[in-house]
């Protein structure tokens, strides 16, 4: 007899080598397997929606795994946070049905970038943001976002190590906004190219410090050249804050944390 | 001829044994001094507005120094982040009078306590919030919080090793209030007992979990005695947001942060 369940995951990733079991780093999947593999008291492997890069922040990761260990929900959750380092919590744990698949059930992703714009930089965020020492204007950042959404070929945004068999992805959400003296940018979208979200954040950066016009990201989109587009942003400032999956397996809403100001 | 400049600090407590120099483990006060001393070429010491207990934060620390070395204001930020460790940063100097003292001078200190209740702990606010596994209701607190208000001998809320002269201080604002998971408590007051404002948010959160009544904070300081009031809260719930001083210094204003959700 054996169990799958769906877990919902929170992880600082500056201590990670990314989401990703690697030989020679800290990963959080041989973190959270082998937190789980304690309290199931045989090995345990897991699947995710997302496989965050080095440096990269999660508050709604979801995982999922399978054990012959029956344990209840909370027993989960407490054991697994009991056995994982502080930079990791698992936030709820819940039992689903076969059919359930974290990474290829997924319908939608959801990724929040966050620039901190100061002169001076963040000490209680460091490493939790990306700084940016320019002012950035949320508004030609807006308008550039609304000419990427919907269906396209994202090769300009595309890291050139990306392994996905073809470059078109369907962007839902793509929305800049600031308050206090952070720029939040929202983006949710069916599947993500390789450094996507950090190639459209770059982009979009350059165009709210004034150096490109807002027309350049569209005309980035079109020639589909990555060599052309902004830099690659720092994986400091970017969260996985939620994945969406058919209502038929009642999984916890995902909020947009976080929110700084 | 010597200069005397006010300088605008965040610093992330965790890893300092407090504000205040000490011979054997690293201090605020230490790290700043080293910093400007290298900036003016010269020994320079600080003197602070409030003196932050081990762990804890600030956003809105203010300090003056007086030094023989000119510099342009930004080079004393620059300079001075250039030479801090990450986890402290300078916000702004400016030029001020010698009547300018940022310890004597200052009319009111603020702090801002913060919360994050849920049953399981944050990762990537670990050390920056205190962890409460139970759900505090904000309303209960608030009432509470209204009674203490004023000018009050604040004895039940003191530490035992406070070295204050005298017990009595005014209470200008005291504010409880929710967000997301977060709940903050904004205090505001002339000057602050050792411990005070953790013995206050102690006090509250065992309100806020239902244990006691609203009405046990106002017994508490009509009877003084520090041994009936809650347990010191955690220092790294803990912020100093800001000081104030009289508008002729025109220093930059401060804010509220940090505001999670």
């Amino acid at each position: 007899m054996s169990y799958r369940f769906a877990l919902g995951l929170e992880y600082d990733g500056s201590g990670f080598c990314g989401w990703q079991r690697q030989d020679h780093a800290p990963s959080v999947q041989a973190a959270l397997e082998a937190a789980l593999s304690r309290v199931a008291d045989e090995p345990v492997t897991v699947t995710c929606a997302g496989r965050t890069d080095t440096g990269v922040h999660a508050t709604g990761q979801v995982v999922h795994f399978e054990t012959g260990a029956y344990r209840p929900e909370h027993a989960w959750v407490l054991g697994a946070n009991a056995n994982l380092p502080d930079t990791v919590s698992v936030h709820w744990v819940q039992p689903v049905s076969e059919a359930f698949h974290a990474r290829f059930g997924a319908l939608r992703r959801s990724y929040r970038y966050v620039w901190y714009c100061s002169r001076s930089r963040p000490a209680l965020l460091r490493g939790r943001v990306a700084w940016s020492k320019y002012a950035l204007d949320p508004e030609p950042m807006a308008m550039a976002a609304g000419h990427l959404l919907g269906r396209h070929d994202f090769s300009a945004f595309r890291a050139v190590a990306c392994q996905a068999k073809h470059p078109v992805r369907e962007l839902y959400r793509l929305d800049v906004w600031a308050r206090g003296g952070f720029v939040y940018l929202d983006v949710c979208a069916n599947a993500f190219l390789h450094h996507m979200v950090r190639n459209l954040a770059g982009t979009l950066a350059l165009i709210g410090r004034g150096e490109r016009p807002a027309t350049w990201a569209a005309d980035l989109l079109a020639g589909g050249d990555r060599t052309r587009a902004g830099a690659t942003a720092p994986a400091e400032g970017l969260y996985l804050v939620g994945v969406d999956y058919p209502e038929a397996f009642s999984l916890p809403p995902h909020g947009w944390w976080p929110r700084f100001a």
